[in-house]
């Protein structure tokens, strides 16, 4: 791919902070600098036009999620002036913290309140819950005094499981799994199996990185791999005499291979997967707080309860109606980000043209699903030694997570499930009430009776379930001509959001989708 | 090694935190229960042998760093009544947390005094900086009411470097290494190299497992490894167009293995050293406070500034003598714990038998030392996205630690080095000034010019030149006779530290020394 004049910004606003990337745009003579207002093509904002609470406006942002508010938020840095409406009542999307006192109603009609104890510590992400080091989610956090502690997404404690067997902890699948390939290659290498591989010095360093990486014998033993403390211990070790017991029995190759625990050891590898991960102090929706401060400060006006009900592009501009309390209100501005999830944008009226609205329906829409368990007491850490985390299972909760905060109090929320497609979506056929019956029974195959133990409060989101969002995240099979249609103005109206970036389901792909269209909106007025 | 009783009793103690000991240990007719002073066996504290200010003491404790303030926890719960001598006018031993206004002076005259930043982040944990979430210090830390946060030991964004070569992320070193790894192993196994070692359905299993481990191509490709994402990006993910550009290029196989960087790979396998690693929140010595607090809160005494000069059995207990500022105190007691460095209590004059001062210089005395560096901003997390772990490098800095808190403060600590052995025996021959000098040129050949620049203030511990300490911790080649003849009392005399343990350097082993050593001194009083 070439680097591309946009590639180069963005690579700059990746290395230097969210704040660079315009620094560098100006420097560049793309610049939203304080004075566009006055500039000769910026259209300037016709009052009367608009309704009296959002006269001034220019920009109508579509969706007060992740996108929408960045939107908003690079648009008021640069000196355009905007309304977000929201559907719900609620701003943030899908980055949601759920606490104590929090109630929502889904689709079916369940309404559930959160009777969560009522400490800053105590709270479910129900949608996004990290956030890797690498993303400008981050950089964001940083401008925006978001404050930041590390979410624990690898655990060497924390268990891997498949359905039939008992779950074995993380340590010890990887220990067994490492141990036996350093011993097979080691093997293969001496045989000389590979010689034409590998030069003598590379046959030597290949032995010597394998013997620690796998924590094997060396060539007078053949090689081979007999367990490990990497395993962990039946007794830890101690004062005096008590040297430690390693966990055993080491599992046979043949029973290693077929247990198919195997496979979770890649999940931490990815990029976006390895440790650190991030999380906000107090819940994820710190960053929504965050950003609505910014944009109100800006003079910015989000609107919520407000369902858009059409949109048109007019001819120097947009007209948007919206459904509030009292009647339909017209909106009229020069310029319409829309991030509202495809296949209910694909829904709405609009006079855009019919390819548009099939674009928006080629993601796939899938599900996704989280359950928050606030036990009385944090059995995980005080009888289990497991202190953050994920547990993986093929059952359908798929993932467990561990809070990685909050370490010593009272109470912790537990993510009882944190599942996707089909296993979201048969959990989220369920009521609240049935979907923790039916977590704790499988839970309990992974953790035992005392899972079942304890309970205070659970809550439940099931996203495809959930009004004005209707899925986990919208996933492209491939980037198609309909990507590239749905990246590019429709008329005055763009699109921004998560789906459609290459950070699917993370809010770093919204934030630069919404960074991407607000450049785009400026070069576009800039440059006349 | 059998299951003594003793170990099962510590079996208990470990799964069920550190109140549970006791608990069993009552349970088996060994109990310390609150009324164990009145025992019949039990020697009543007697009013006159002792000075006012310690009168009604029984066990006389020497040294108040970890070991010592455990042991007369313990003694406090189970009904003992303890004094606490401290040769430092610090308590703590080298537990110890530098933060602004902190002063020490070391063996060779040089004073420090901490110019940090007065606040709860800024600060330099110059002894144990981690614990690992399966030792008993956790357990001590929930009972005892110390806050823990994660320290993030590992992070895929740190370095690996060796002299003479650039410094690589430790995920793009780990995801080559996977690759080849998993490559070579493929080829041997699909070209029927190790089918005397695996069966048909291992080989299927196996090259499946690889491929994900490796993120290598299949069979038709030949199983080759031609780099990942997983090794990073040099242009991000983000919107539209922008795929992202993995990092490159990807090295061949010689020189990945000709790196030496793989044998940092194995640092985070190791039982004590893989994720979760905790922290107490603001500070290591927090658990210091918490102990002393609970110790004194049951009525013992420690005093400070008062290095012992004599220690005796004597026919019914023992007498030591400590060096105060109104010179000679002569202290009586039923028993002492000491948990004085084994090589500096071999140096005491005693009446003990020989043996034991010999036994005391067998282990090996091992240097350590560590270095904080306050900048005037985040340059590691904001210019190179590192948010905590540690970088590893073969120069004399040997290791750097990100901090794992204070994420978007103004400032943070850095440790410029923790070091060990003759590396921190280079650096502790040097003046703290000189410490920073050396430390700020090795640094700048990992992270570049940056690294010199906006430094406020910098703090180093070099343990072996650190007065009542004098090393970094104590060695055994092999725990033979002399390790044997420690481990029990010496008349009425009992050893106690990490020295004594399985957990050499680790606070864990202080801890359960000195639970070993309450152990067998109240077997001894309730048993006559």
């Amino acid at each position: 791919m070439g680097m591309t004049r946009r590639t180069l910004l963005r690579s700059i606003g990746v290395a230097g902070g969210a704040g660079v990337m315009f620094e560098s745009m100006r420097a560049l003579g793309l610049a939203p600098a304080p004075q566009a207002l006055a500039a000769p093509d910026f259209q300037e904002p016709r009052e009367g036009d608009l309704p009296a609470h959002a006269r001034g406006s220019t920009v109508v942002v579509l969706g007060a999620g992740i996108a929408g508010l960045t939107a908003a938020y690079e648009l008021g840095k640069a000196g355009y002036r905007c309304v977000v409406l929201e559907a719900k009542d609620r701003i943030g999307g899908r980055n949601w913290t759920v606490r104590a006192g929090t109630t929502d109603t889904d689709l079916d009609g369940n309404t559930q309140t959160a009777q969560f104890t009522d400490d800053a510590d105590t709270y479910l992400n129900a949608g996004p819950g990290r956030i890797p080091q690498s993303h400008i989610t981050v950089d964001y956090c940083n401008e925006l005094g978001v404050r930041l502690e590390p979410l624990l997404s690898s655990n060497a404690a924390a268990l891997l499981h498949s359905d039939g067997a008992d779950p074995q902890m993380h340590r010890t699948v990887k220990a067994d799994h490492h141990g036996y390939v350093a011993e097979l290659l080691s093997k293969a290498v001496d045989a000389g199996a590979l010689d034409g591989e590998l030069t003598a010095d590379d046959k030597e360093a290949l032995l010597t990185f394998l013997s620690g990486f796998g924590d094997i014998g060396g060539s007078d033993t053949g090689f081979v791999y007999e367990g490990s403390s990497r395993r962990g211990y039946a007794v830890q070790p101690g004062a005096a005499d008590q040297e430690g017991v390693v966990l055993g029995p080491t599992p046979s190759l043949s029973e290693t291979l077929s247990s198919g625990l195997g496979r979770y050891l890649q999940l931490d590898l990815g990029h976006d997967q390895a440790m650190t991960m991030l999380q906000p102090v107090g819940g994820m929706d710190a960053i929504v707080d965050a950003l609505v401060d910014a944009v109100r400060g800006n003079g910015a006006e989000i609107i919520t309860g407000a369902p858009v009900t059409e949109l048109r592009n007019t001819d120097d501009g947009v007209e948007i109606t919206y459904r509030g309390a009292d009647g339909d209100t017209v909106l009229r501005g020069d310029f319409c980000i829309a991030t509202l999830p495809p296949h209910l944008m694909a829904e709405l009226p609009t006079n855009l043209d019919p390819a548009v609205a099939d674009a928006l329906r080629t993601p796939e829409i899938w599900a996704a699903g989280k359950l928050g368990l606030e036990y009385d007491r944090r059995w995980w850490e005080l009888d289990e030694g497991i202190y953050g985390g994920i547990t993986y299972t093929d059952l359908d909760l798929l993932s467990m997570w561990y809070p990685s905060h909050g370490f010593g109090r009272e109470h912790g929320v537990l993510v009882g499930y944190y599942n996707e497609g089909p296993m979201a979506e048969a959990y989220g056929a369920l009521s609240p009430a049935e979907r923790t019956r039916r977590a704790l029974a499988e839970g309990a195959r992974i953790h035992g009776a005392q899972y079942r133990r304890g309970l205070r409060d659970s809550f439940s989101v099931a996203w495809d379930r959930t009004p004005h969002v209707e899925g986990g995240w919208a996933m492209w099979s491939s980037r198609g001509p309909e990507y590239e249609l749905l990246n590019q103005a429709a008329g005055n109206v763009y699109f921004a959001g998560d789906w459609l970036s290459y950070q699917t389901a993370w809010q770093a792909g919204a934030m630069d989708s919404a960074r991407y269209v607000v450049a785009a909106l400026h070069e576009r007025v800039a440059t006349g």
